[in-house]
């Protein structure tokens, strides 16, 4: 069994983004060598998420106006987790919906992808760094 | 270390399904011959889910008239990505509350579930053919 | 490939907790010997979860608030489940939203966390015995 780490690293200006991180999934498979196995991506921070859905900005602006109805962020003290100093209460919950990480199969060393998958990175409290990680296991 | 790689076809009349494919998995397994390990299944397509809950019809109405309630189909043009042409917009909202995939243990040859869990397809954009990947890795 | 299998059994008297399991994990984890690989913690029932998330208790009452609006136990008669005699219609709603289980990496036989990761059992159906599989696969 071999396997390969790789931490990406993100500082969103704003609160809220979603990025394509397809190309550095991509990019860290191919230095792995492996042709057969798994990978995991994964958010290593609790306000943050990794997903698969489609590259189509009108989507994303729609999960992000979902999101915002269904945990809003506003006013912040409708979340007792605020009360600890944080605005972020919000974040917690927008990540649950939208998943802390993924797993792909890894197939003659390419990602076994459908016709549309791609794979995002969601941040729900920017303004700082975070990382995502990839682990990759096989052959 | 062994992997297996097969996919499930379906092809749903109506807009919406759930369809049980534990069968259908446990049939890859055996044929994989792999005893222990793990095995992913994920749709392949971005307005589907793989998910694990109980094989119960009325359960499954209830996720049906929940997710509508979350992330209703009409008015279409509530969804930005709608303006794309399409009118699928709530499928990838309720694909997101649902999953992608699912990752089950395998152990003795088995599927190393608990009482009641039962691996379903969940369709939200149906009419024409999409995918479930299985790969299964172990030994 | 080596792997290792662990049930962790809970036994909640409410009908709602969650409960950090980090410990538990870590101790499956070195009783494997494993040092680089996967791990896959599931429930291995419908009515409860395993997510990863802040170990902050503000932060567990939101989501037991937030889960109760999405999802709300009572009437009971709003979910068709329940006319098969169960009351927890709601429980197999919430655990959707929080996740059936999580994948994590293992690098040089620790869990490769972010700074604030912690993962918990989440019950939603409690007053009975359930169990979590932990199951590692690696090197």
């Amino acid at each position: 069994m071999k396997s390969y780490r790789e931490e990406l690293w993100f500082n969103v200006s704003g609160r809220r983004a979603m990025i394509n991180i397809t190309p550095e999934v991509e990019s860290g498979l191919r230095k792995s060598g492996i042709q057969d196995g798994l990978v995991l991506v994964n958010a290593m921070h609790i306000t943050a998420s990794v997903f698969i859905n489609d590259n189509e900005s009108g989507l994303h602006q729609d999960y992000d106006d979902w999101l915002e109805r269904l945990a809003p962020h506003a006013p912040i003290d409708r979340y007792r987790h605020n009360r600890t100093g944080e605005d972020n209460g919000d974040a917690h919950l927008k990540r649950q919906i939208m998943g802390r990480e993924v797993v792909v199969a890894i197939t003659n060393g390419r990602l076994d992808f459908g016709p549309w998958e791609q794979i995002f990175y969601g941040e729900f409290d920017g303004g700082r760094r975070k990382r995502v990680l990839l682990k990759i296991i096989g052959e």
